[in-house]
């Protein structure tokens, strides 16, 4: 088999079999197939695409391209679940506790990543004392014992995504559905998840700007998913705007309490109630999506996601105090707030920009050696549809740099505000299984 | 200025810009663009193609890669012809002496190649004596004197190309109307031809199997050549069988000397006026094409053409005396009829099929080590359309070897004869300018 008739095949619109899939990233990941073929095929495949086939073939190539986490120790449905990124997304801090506390085990493995905020693992190093470092066997205890444990990424998991993102990166190959789809699912399926929930975002703030790409995007990993034997659910969501108030790590962290105690903002909680019934639903602890969900909203009434976010952390080394005394987490020396300069309602809050302000303030990571403060930040007070006065604070901005002018001029770039009423925008487009 | 922007650019069907083309090649050729990146920008450009502009563009960053031959010390304009290749295609053999002839000067730098046969300058090599290792001014002269001259390859010439081509060839990205004309036309731009015919072959034979991709191939160097500032004319002509009767080099030398002669076969005699005529007319010998013609014709019968053909012969090392008694030249200690299974009409002739027999012979080069057999190759006495009795012999083999089975079994498989009388196919289909 020669990698250049392959290249051809894909170049000419035909499908290629599972073989010539494997023969292409084996002999890609090994180093037998140069960059500049993978890159000419890369660029095909952007033109042609995949079929569901392919896509399947490719992912699982991906997948065996490198370790596979073994979760076979964990009792039940291990459900897994993955958001597409946007700004302020705090969902995975509540839902790990929120879905555990109904017996769903939650067995994460987690990053740290470049963005405008940390990863999950920066996030909740704003609590003190509280690590990943932990053994496979000690996760797995501590799943089995309190159904959630977090674990920093070890082992070499897809090495063939890895080297060819690399390279899509340089060669303006990233923007394909086939690829995009299975990068995603193959690190998911390589990291033991049993079943997959996934939340695509769409909109200005989103990698997929219309609800249309988002839509293929989404049914292409949803037919991966079961195409591999792993029961796969998306939901499409807004990211037009940021989710929730809290751009920031300690800041998200507080969000992420204030939800599971049934305090944080509409959006964020209805989203993960959203997805936590659907993972509830895979892990089979309820036979329908509104039982489910009434599950959940009962173990956030009665304390009790509140309770296993306490039991989790402490089993990992957190002082599990800052949960009942939010004042604890890592605080900024200063805090500026932003007043609306005119009177009316929000029609427009560009995501990226409000990212952009808190990747300014020092949240995130451009890159590897970036080190992240994680008091600093933005909370949004006002969101879409919002009506205001002037003189209002739109944004209070948490910053250890006493001048923050810059950082302003962003915020103000980044609203609307009009004299017509603005309706808020709808927060789950559809859902894809 | 960043390549990735290049390839997204092209990618999304945007035009590029003088400034942006002259960034990729020179980067490409001093090696600060990766492989990787010039192959997925081909495999864009494959999908996209190129504007008339954009193709300009890039055949004169091409040409500037590297050296450019000065050939201003030879009086007159100079005309370069060009073929896009096939199979027993003898026409420069015949054109460079016959457009001397009537003063068009020819300044001819050529190469030995891969191939069926070898190159042009191999096949005078059977022409014992004669040798191509010349000085520039040695060139400069015998153009001025006798209006012909031929010399090998030197300088470095198109290392763009070169190493794109190296590339493409590897990556599925050679079928790229764009990149076909832009290379072509960089290597005769580079050569330092005025003017330029260009002779593009379509048929089952050729690199352009279908008339429309030939034509639009043929446009698009027109385009080219004019945009740069050298007169360029095309011609469409058929490949769809070999032309003339001679494939092998001592045989094409002999069919060569029979057209200058006015013996020849009709179709390659009928091509040489053809083109020879655009020639005349472009290095301004001659007011029109029909009056070109007739001076050609006359050349022929007048015995002028020939004479052109000893005196360059014999300038440069060649025994002369060939033209007057081809049996100098080497020849076969074989030779082989392959007599018509069937009576009938040729229906056709499969060009390749041909070329791979006299390949098999040792007529041709399948590495740059390969040593070529100048004596061998195969020479047709039935075209498409004649008729033929069973027993008739449809081709002479000329071998060294006294085992041909293979080979007649090749040449069996490479003729079609059916009981329906067929049509010669067209010769000529158009011109383009």
């Amino acid at each position: 088999m020669r990698m250049v008739d392959l290249i051809e095949k894909k170049r000419d619109g035909y499908e290629l079999t599972k073989v010539e899939i494997e023969f292409l990233i084996n002999g890609f990941t090994k180093g037998d197939i140069p960059d500049y073929q993978m890159s000419a095929f890369a660029m095909a495949l952007f033109f042609r695409g995949m079929t569901k086939e392919e896509r399947v073939y490719l992912t699982k190539a991906i997948v065996q391209s490198g370790d596979q986490i073994d979760l076979s120790g964990i009792v039940g449905i291990k459900v897994d679940k993955h958001s597409t990124g946007g700004v302020g997304d705090t969902t995975t801090l509540v839902l790990a506790p929120l879905v555990a506390s109904v017996g769903v085990p939650v067995a994460k493995m987690s990053g740290r990543g470049l963005g405008h905020t940390g990863g999950t693992i920066d996030k909740l190093e704003s609590i003190k004392g509280f690590h990943v470092e932990i053994s496979n066997e000690e996760f797995t205890r501590l799943v089995n014992q309190n159904k959630v444990a977090v674990i920093g990424q070890s082992g070499n998991l897809t090495p063939a995504d890895k080297k060819l993102y690399a390279l899509r990166d340089v060669t303006a190959t990233v923007n394909s559905i086939s690829l995009i789809a299975s990068s995603i699912m193959s690190k998911k399926i390589a990291a033991g998840a049993d079943a997959i929930v996934l939340d695509v975002k769409t909109g200005s703030g989103a990698f997929m700007k219309n609800l249309e790409d988002a839509k293929e995007l989404a049914q292409s990993m949803v037919e991966i998913g079961n195409g591999v034997g792993r029961k796969t659910k998306a939901i499409i969501s807004d990211m037009s705007q940021p989710l929730g108030f809290a751009v920031g790590n300690a800041l998200e962290v507080k969000e992420a309490i204030d939800t599971l105690k049934g305090q944080g903002p509409e959006d964020l909680q209805e989203l993960c109630l959203t997805l936590g019934s659907h993972m509830v639903v895979l892990a089979k602890k309820a036979a329908d999506f509104n039982q489910a969900r009434e599950m959940l909203k009962e173990s956030i009434q009665s304390g009790q996601a509140l309770q296993t976010f306490k039991t989790f952390l402490a089993a990992q080394g957190g002082d599990a105090s800052v949960v009942d005394d939010p004042a604890k987490l890592p605080t900024a020396s200063y805090m500026v707030e932003v007043p609306a300069k005119t009177s009316g309602y929000v029609a427009e809050i560009t995501a990226e920009t409000i990212g952009t302000a808190a990747m300014m303030l020092g949240a995130g990571r451009a890159t590897k050696e970036s080190v992240i403060d994680l008091a600093v930040g933005v909370v949004l007070h006002k969101k879409v549809g919002d009506h205001v006065e002037a003189g209002e604070s739109l944004v209070t901005i948490h910053s250890n740099k006493e001048n923050v002018q810059e950082v302003i001029e962003k915020i103000y770039s980044a609203y609307k505000v009009t004299d017509e009423k603005v309706d808020a925008p709808t927060l789950i487009y559809t859902e894809i299984q």
